[in-house]
C-alpha cells in the first residue's frame, strides 16, 4: 500500500514509518524538521542520540533492503502539499505532523497562535489535497485523549448517544481540552468530521493516550534507527521525567496532588493500532474515532511505580509534590472506553516493572547526557508569558 | 462604560456602535475594512449606499453631538491589538470582527484557510490581550446558532446536562457546524471556554440566528448612517435574496426542499441583546452562552411570507426550488432554547408582514442598483474550487 507518514521524523512517526516499511508497504516520510527546531529553540534534546533523517533512511535500507522515500516540506505550505498528494496518490495518509506539546502551546501568545495555526491549517490543507486528488485515500490522524478533558461521565469513542427531553441522537462527544494544543486537536476533529460529511472522505481519528517506551522491533535492529526520548519540562511526559529523575538522584516531581488520571499505552501498541486502522479502513464519508490507550493510571501511581522499579537498581527515589503549573482537576472521575481497537485485534503490552526497568536501563546508559536544568516545569498555565528556555530573556512589560 | 466594538464598520457592528454611543457609552470602533474588501473581491456591494467609516463618524457627531473613536487595524496583528487594549483598557469588548459568510469560507482552500485563520487567530490574540491588560473586561463575542447544526434533540444554550451510565455532568453542547465558517466559530467557543477557565476571564458567547432588517432608531436619523443590505449569493441571507428577487421580478430561489429550519431575529433585537449582555455581565471565570434569536422559520415558509408581502405591492412572485448548493438536511427536527435573553428582559420584534413590507419598500427604492448576476448561488459545498465571482478564471487543473 502507498502510505505517507506525515511527521515521519518524530518520536512516533519514525518508528511507524519503519514498522510499515517492514510490513512491505511503500512508505514516504514527510517532515519539515519542526521538532528538531523546537529542541534548538528550547535548548532541549533527545536523551537517545538520534540521527538525521537521511542517515536513518540509509541505515534502514542497508539493514532491511527496503527504501523509505523522503519529502521535506511544511503541511501549511499548500504549494508543497498539494503537488505531493497529486504525484504520490497515497492510499493511506498517517498524520503525525503537528505540534504535540501542551506546555509548548502555553508558553505565550506566539506559541499558542503558532500551535493552532500550524495544526489546523496543516490539516485543512491536507483535507483539501485529499479531496481533490486522492478522494478514496484513508486519513489516519493522530488526535489525543486530552480532547475529552475529565468529564464526570464515561468517555466514549468520539460520539455519545444522548437522550434528552424524550428524544435521542448520537452526537460528537463534548470536548473540554485543557491547553491550546489540546484545543487544536479538537478543532481538527471538528474540521475532519465536516470534510467527511461534505466530500465523502474517509478518516480515522486516533485519540491517543500518553505513549511510553522507546524501543520497537525495528528501532532496536541498529542504534542508528533509535527514536527520541524526551524528558524536558516542555516535551517530556511525566513518566519519562520520573525515570530520569530517579536515575540522576532527583526527587520525582508530581504536579499537585497527583490524582490526575490518564490513558497510557506502549509505543509498540501505537504501531499496532495505526496498522490496525490502516488494514481496516473507515468507509467513504465516515469519520471514525478510536480511543487509543490500553491502561489508565494516575500520576501519583506512576511515580510510585517508578520508585519501585528504581529500587531494583538500588535507587531510593523520593517523591515531591510541586504546585501544579497546569490548570486541571487533581482528583476526578475517569473512565474511558477503548474497545474498538481491541475488537480489531489489538494485543496490548501492559506497563509492567519489566518495561519500566528496561527504559530505566536505557536512561542509565545515557545518564551523562542528562541536563538537569531541563527537567523542572518551565511553563505555567496561569501566565501569559513564560520563558521558553532557561536562557530566555523575559519580554519587557510582561505583566503576568 | 468604555466599549470597543470590533468589526464596528460592518452590517451589525456599525448599528451596535451607534446604539451604544446613543446610550452614553464611550465607544471605539475597531475595523480593518475586510468586509469592504470582500465586496471588491466578489464584485458585490451593499444595496443601501453606505458611507465611509470616517463620514459615518462625522455625521454621527453632527447629529448627536457624540464622538465615536476609530482604530483601524487587523485583530490578527498582535502589534496592533495588544497596544490598543493596553491603552484603551476597555470594560467591554463587543466582538463582531470575523469573516461571517459560510459560502465565502467554502469558495476554495484559500478562503477556508483564511476564514479559520482570521477568526481563530484574531480571537486568540484578543483573549491574550484581555488577559494581560484588562482581565476584568467582559468579552461579548458573536457566535452563531449554526454551531449546533441540526441535532435530533432540543438545542440548549451552550451546555447540556447528560445522564450517561448512571452518572451525570453538564458539558459543552455537541457541535455540528456545516461550513468552515461555522466551524471557525466552534473553534472560537472552545478557545474562549479554555481562556475563561485558566485565566478567569469573563465572556458571553452570543449564538446568533439569522438577522433581518436594515433600519434601527439611530441609522434612520440620517441617510449617511445607514448600514449594509447584502443580497448576493455569498454574503446575502435567503430572506434578503427573496425580497430582491420579488422586486426585480425573478422567481424566489429556494435551495432544495426548503425544510431547513433556523432561528431568526430583527436587527433591532441584535442591538438589544448585545446591550442586555453588556449590562448583565458574565462572572469572572464564566463563559456564558446565550442563543440569540426570537423565532424559528424554515426557508420555504420565508419564501411564502415574501410572496405574500410582494402581493401587497401587486407583485406575483414565483417560487423555484434549486438543487441545494449546500450539504445540509432539508427536513429535520429543530427546537432551540432561547430563554436566557428573554429572562434578561428582551422584548422581541416579531417578523410580520409590516417588517417585510418596509424592507421591500427599501429594496424598491434602490431597485435600479440591483445587479441580478450576484443573486444566484455562487458556491457549491461539494466542490473544492468555486469561482469567487462572475469574472473569475477557474484555476488550472481544478478537478472538482
Amino acid at each position: 500500500m502507498r502510505i505517507l507518514v506525515l511527521g515521519g521524523d518524530g518520536y512516533l512517526g519514525w518508528p511507524t514509518a519503519l514498522h510499515l516499511s517492514a510490513r512491505g508497504h511503500d512508505v514516504t516520510v514527510v517532515d519539515n524538521f519542526a521538532r528538531r527546531n523546537w529542541d534548538d529553540e528550547l535548548g532541549s534534546h533527545s536523551l537517545t542520540p538520534i540521527r538525521s533523517l537521511q542517515e536513518r533512511v540509509v541505515a534502514w535500507h542497508a539493514i532491511s533492503g527496503r527504501s523509505i522515500h523522503v519529502a521535506i516540506g511544511d503541511l501549511c505550505d499548500a504549494t508543497f502539499l498539494e503537488p505531493l498528494i497529486r504525484s504520490t496518490l497515497p492510499e493511506t495518509v498517517v498524520h503525525f505532523g503537528e505540534q504535540r506539546s501542551a506546555p509548548y502551546s502555553m508558553i505565550d501568545r506566539r506559541h499558542a497562535v503558532f500551535t493552532q495555526q500550524n495544526n489546523v491549517v496543516g490539516t485543512l490543507n491536507l483535507l483539501y489535497a485529499i479531496a481533490e486528488h486522492a478522494p478514496d485515500c484513508h486519513l489516519v490522524k493522530l488526535g489525543t485523549m486530552g480532547e475529552y478533558g475529565t468529564p464526570n461521565i464515561d468517555i466514549e469513542e468520539g460520539y455519545i448517544t444522548i437522550e434528552h427531553r424524550g428524544r435521542r441522537d448520537t452526537l460528537p462527544y463534548p470536548k473540554q481540552p485543557g491547553s491550546w494544543y489540546h484545543a487544536s486537536k479538537v478543532h481538527d476533529s471538528t474540521n475532519m468530521l465536516l470534510a467527511c460529511r461534505i466530500w465523502g472522505l474517509r478518516a480515522t481519528d486516533l485519540n491517543q493516550g500518553v505513549v511510553y517506551g522507546v524501543e520497537t522491533p525495528e528501532t532496536t535492529l541498529d542504534e542508528r534507527l533509535c527514536t527520541r526520548f524526551d524528558y524536558d519540562g516542555v516535551f517530556g511526559t511525566a513518566l519519562n521525567r520520573f525515570l530520569v529523575q530517579a536515575v540522576v538522584g532527583m526527587p520525582l516531581t508530581v504536579y499537585g496532588r497527583g490524582g490526575q488520571t490518564r490513558g497510557f499505552l506502549d509505543i509498540r501498541d501505537t504501531l499496532a493500532c495505526v496498522e490496525l486502522a490502516i488494514l481496516n479502513p473507515a468507509e467513504r464519508g465516515e469519520m471514525r474515532v478510536f480511543n487509543q490507550f490500553t491502561e489508565q493510571f494516575n500520576v501519583a501511581g506512576l511515580a510510585e511505580a517508578v520508585q519501585g522499579a528504581a529500587r531494583q537498581f538500588g535507587i531510593e527515589a523520593q517523591i515531591e509534590h510541586l504546585p501544579n503549573p497546569r490548570v486541571e482537576r487533581e482528583e476526578h472521575y475517569y473512565q474511558a472506553a477503548n474497545t474498538r481497537l481491541l475488537d480489531l485485534g489489538l494485543q496490548p503490552h501492559m506497563l509492567s516493572d519489566t518495561l519500566l526497568e528496561s527504559v530505566m536501563q536505557l536512561v542509565m546508559r545515557h545518564r551523562d547526557l542528562v541536563r538537569p536544568a531541563l527537567i523542572m516545569p518551565a511553563v505555567n498555565w496561569r501566565k501569559t508569558h513564560n520563558p521558553a528556555s532557561v536562557s530566555d530573556i523575559a519580554p519587557v512589560g510582561a505583566s503576568s
